[in-house]
């Protein structure tokens, strides 16, 4: 990646941190961004947990790569989650890339990139770190958390853990556990970045290098998997790329080549590859019922937080059944819950891109529950 | 690849042959492989026609890989395709690499193997050679020609390009033209490859290496679609690789990861790069109803094959819709068509496991379309 992510907003955590993978870490850089005010009451901040390859910068311009937010459809003023009335927070993961903890940072051990030391870290080591932001902010109880896709894995492993933090919660197009096919799809763009002879061990970094043609091939098989069948065939069908027939050659003469292409090699600009290696296993890992013995049931018992579940009608990532069976956990655990499946065929992008009634299900669910949250804090 | 291929049986197609792509070859190697006996009246000639990463040897043991034939579940004495009474024909497809005129091949003109400088091939080109081992062979009219996903492809071609050779046909699991999201899968495994640097724009084969990376990362990605979600999750689920926790690394923890990591790592031994990126390339260019003005009836029109058309219900490659597709299309075009869509979790692999449903469906076709052969001979 060509960014520098020195200077970027961020907090070093000194509190120990223990890791599941039995390593404790302290004094490491969290990088966030805020948008809005907090006000004086603290009955409305919303912290947004972010996907796979997404970072804090949410709305607006991101001030490193000059884009916009990742989730500028959904936040800024007078969007669903309304900047004018709501603080919203959004924190780089640790094993990230935008500042945060992660194994492109400088090991104070050895004075060299992490790499391959970067010990592998959990969903619940990506949320703890997060926690203790809301500490540095002073946030006791946030109106609202909410994530898609990775997003709401962490947020189900928040509620599971921090179960008084916050007052409402709104996962969306994910699940409590990775299944067989979707280990095997991050294991492909693992396995495409390890096979690139620039990724050496992950050691490229030192010799400030990058894994570009594999990152580049596991970033298109995202691409792939981001979208519906039928809302690709829609989006480029057999199309052509700017010729009248065939080419003859390997050149991409399909429209949806040149996408895959375009999309692959442009990330390499933005992320690094150690980092997706990091996450995705992360993902994998990620097993909400594990540490409980009685299963999911266990996992939502006795939380009082108010969920939204949002899934997506032609999401094949995580299917609207992986999604219901959030709902059915929670509805077994006597948690209040409501559930929403989109009807779209825009696949598992549907949470970062305009789709009205998502956006006006969100906006509506976030409004009652500052309602409700406020009348609560005036008890 | 491992294999030598110079002593497979083969015919040298004398006669020359127009490519779509407008060079025109002759005096090429087509290999192929036959099963049982022609019969006296030569109504018991049965063509297969193999998918993607198939070969000539259907059944028995493979005398290249010393492995099992790729549809000895369907092909064999007592079989679905019983060798007892049927006379089983398939050919190598060219672009392909065991022992057909393929990239690996030596170009006569500079002594050295194709590599890039072989013609991008069609499906048509495909099955225009193979007709001329019919002619070898002594073969006017097939009792049958059937395949399945590629194989289902060059049928589709070879009955609407040679209506009169065959008198019926069984099309499996296949469509016909790819669709947005199979170019994708299938240009996500040429970009693996083309991204190995060992692959050098094709020239390894002249130093004898292969791009063994990319080519086992292209493999993954078919393995992947080959399955269905059901039955990845039942087969693999969250199961780990002879450990009792996670280890955290990057090691294959998870069954499905080290599944992968085989079928990738052991396929690099049996298959040329270079043969994935020409037929990949001829599966999205193959449109059956681009030559026709007026689509896919056109391509139909006239046929008097009589089609069973078999999809599987967990099929997300080739769908049902894409198989009624074809079926629609046969009805408008007023041929005489069957379909079965087969109920199963075991994706589009169904047609190469043990399915008895696929098999009774198939063996019950056939013995009534060689009686029906019969019949129409003696008249």
């Amino acid at each position: 990646m060509n960014y520098k992510t020195e200077n970027i907003k961020h907090i070093i955590v000194e509190k120990p941190l223990k890791l599941d993978c039995g390593k404790t870490i302290k004094d490491f850089p969290l990088a966030y961004e805020t948008y809005g005010k907090l006000n004086k009451n603290k009955d409305n901040a919303i912290l947004v947990f972010h996907a796979l390859t997404g970072d804090q910068f949410v709305s607006n311009i991101n001030p490193i790569t000059k884009k916009e937010g990742w989730w500028v459809t959904a936040v800024g003023p007078g969007k669903a989650i309304d900047t004018d009335k709501y603080f919203v927070i959004c924190a780089n993961v640790i094993g990230g890339c935008m500042g945060s903890w992660g194994p492109k940072e400088i090991d104070k051990k050895t004075n060299e990139p992490y790499g391959l030391n970067f010990p592998v870290i959990t969903i619940r080591d990506m949320v703890n770190a997060q926690e203790t932001l809301l500490d540095y902010l002073g946030i006791n109880k946030l109106l609202c958390a909410t994530g898609g896709s990775m997003g709401g894995m962490q947020l189900l492993e928040f509620c599971s853990t921090f179960p008084n933090r916050t007052f409402s919660a709104i996962p969306i197009a994910c699940s409590t556990s990775h299944s067989a096919q979707n280990i095997a799809l991050n294991e492909l763009a693992r396995q495409a970045i390890m096979a690139d002879p620039v990724w050496d061990n992950g050691k490229y970094i030192k010799k400030n290098v990058q894994p570009k043609n594999g990152l580049a091939v596991a970033r298109m098989v995202g691409h792939i998997t981001y979208l519906s069948e039928k809302g690709m065939q829609e989006k480029f069908g057999r199309k052509l790329q700017e010729k009248a027939d065939y080419e003859f050659s390997f050149n991409a003469d399909f429209q949806v080549e040149s996408y895959l292409r375009h999309q692959g090699y442009t990330f390499v600009e933005r992320f690094d590859a150690n980092s997706i290696l990091y996450i995705t296993r992360a993902m994998d890992y990620f097993d909400l019922s594990k540490k409980f013995k009685g299963g999911l049931l266990e996992a939502f018992k006795g939380q009082k937080i108010k969920y939204l579940v949002i899934s997506f009608s032609s999401d094949w990532l995580y299917t609207t059944k992986e999604n219901k069976d959030i709902v059915i956990a929670l509805n077994a655990s006597g948690a209040d819950v409501s559930f929403s499946e989109i009807t779209t065929d825009k696949g598992h992008d549907s949470f970062l891109v305009n789709e009205p009634e998502f956006l006006k299900t969100l906006k509506g669910f976030l409004d009652s529950m500052h309602t409700k949250f406020r009348n609560e804090k005036r008890i």
